[in-house]
């Protein structure tokens, strides 16, 4: 466990709520990818670049517990925590807070690993570094 | 349990991939969503009917096993076991499988609730007449 | 002009509507270029395997009337007239119709071109073909 | 003509990348809405609250001028520029310009009503005030 907690601030956007009138359900793994990259590229591993040398960043497992949900004007923080959980998978915890009074809206864990040119595990080292 | 297995066969379609070539990891959350819609449809179940009303089914736990990617062109099957886990949860087993081969893609858990005007869990009686 | 007239049947998903509970605005985009790829899918040019070799088919230009909304339940068919406008740009008259009552959702004109490898507009021979 | 632009930034997100690695098509319609609806929340209209009262706001015409591709990292700003076209239509002409070099992306007009309650175009006092 590294001790890092990355967060970033978002906004519900309209288009993202869907019939009942709250943000869908598959939105949030939007908002839980686009936390994780951008905590990704905090430490130096660019999630585009890595695809376009055809080293793929892969989520294996993802849990998630709706608590609370966000709807059309909702601010919110997301959350993440990553742990190195063997050579070859990190995993992130993270969760979504409502803004401003913090009240929970999801919570998640996701396991992911980094898969070479031949589809094999691979080591980052850029996160290999933050997990030590 | 009720034994029932419900299936749809679905097509990737281009947009839904992502710039990994594949379909992006929020996408299956769709396949699983529309696959569960056409299950509850096909009991007497309509989600967007029921929303109307201000009764909201909702999920509150999801457990996704990411064990192949679906790619531009696939076809694929969604499957859809429900099962009843208290008066007012409902489990669904899901599975999604390419065709023709029946890779297995994904592996999911999903537990639902409906909840009525005030937000409190109601049963709805048509699941409740197939889990018995 | 060719004579072409190409469409698909699909339907709509409840994931793909939003607050005001029919379809989203954005979602008409992605209905038609879904059709489109199937008709270029039928005359032999496969979207995904020019865009793997950095042959990318853009759209340059979409104009769309909104006529009526598409809404949970619905199904609907997505046509496609292509049409020579130059050497190297196509126009796709579509058109969305909902059934069974064929009621028109939206008319569209999209004008799309090949780029090759360097950027530059490319004769596609199989739409060449089509297009006399 | 008001003279008002309003203006946000926005940043892509991994996930609004297609195959061809740069943002799907129709995700610009989704920054465009956004961008659209903050517009109308600084000048006291709430998307969500009125189509929660039924009244909707919808688009009935789209003109998209594609000039370049946002690709993963890209920040951008989204202009809106409110214009009467009648007592029940508001023109946006909108842009989208790649920052921090304001390449041109995207050259929109959008054209607007109000339906009330019965489905009948509806003028929005507060959108009459700043179009005087």
């Amino acid at each position: 466990m590294t001790g890092d907690c990355f967060s970033i601030e978002m906004a519900v956007r309209d288009y993202e709520c869907d019939l009942q009138g709250v943000v869908n359900n598959a939105v949030y793994q939007n908002y839980l990818e686009h936390a994780r990259h951008e905590y990704l590229k905090s430490v130096g591993i660019d999630f585009a670049a890595l695809a376009a040398q055809k080293i793929n960043l892969v989520v294996v497992r993802v849990e998630l517990d709706f608590k609370a949900s966000l709807t059309s004007g909702d601010r919110f923080v997301v959350e993440v925590r990553p742990e190195k959980l063997s050579p070859v998978r990190i995993g992130f915890r993270q969760a979504i807070y409502r803004l401003p009074d913090r009240k929970l809206a999801i919570q998640a864990q996701v396991i992911g690993t980094a898969l070479n040119q031949r589809g094999r595990p691979q080591v980052l080292p850029e996160l290999e570094a933050r997990m030590r």
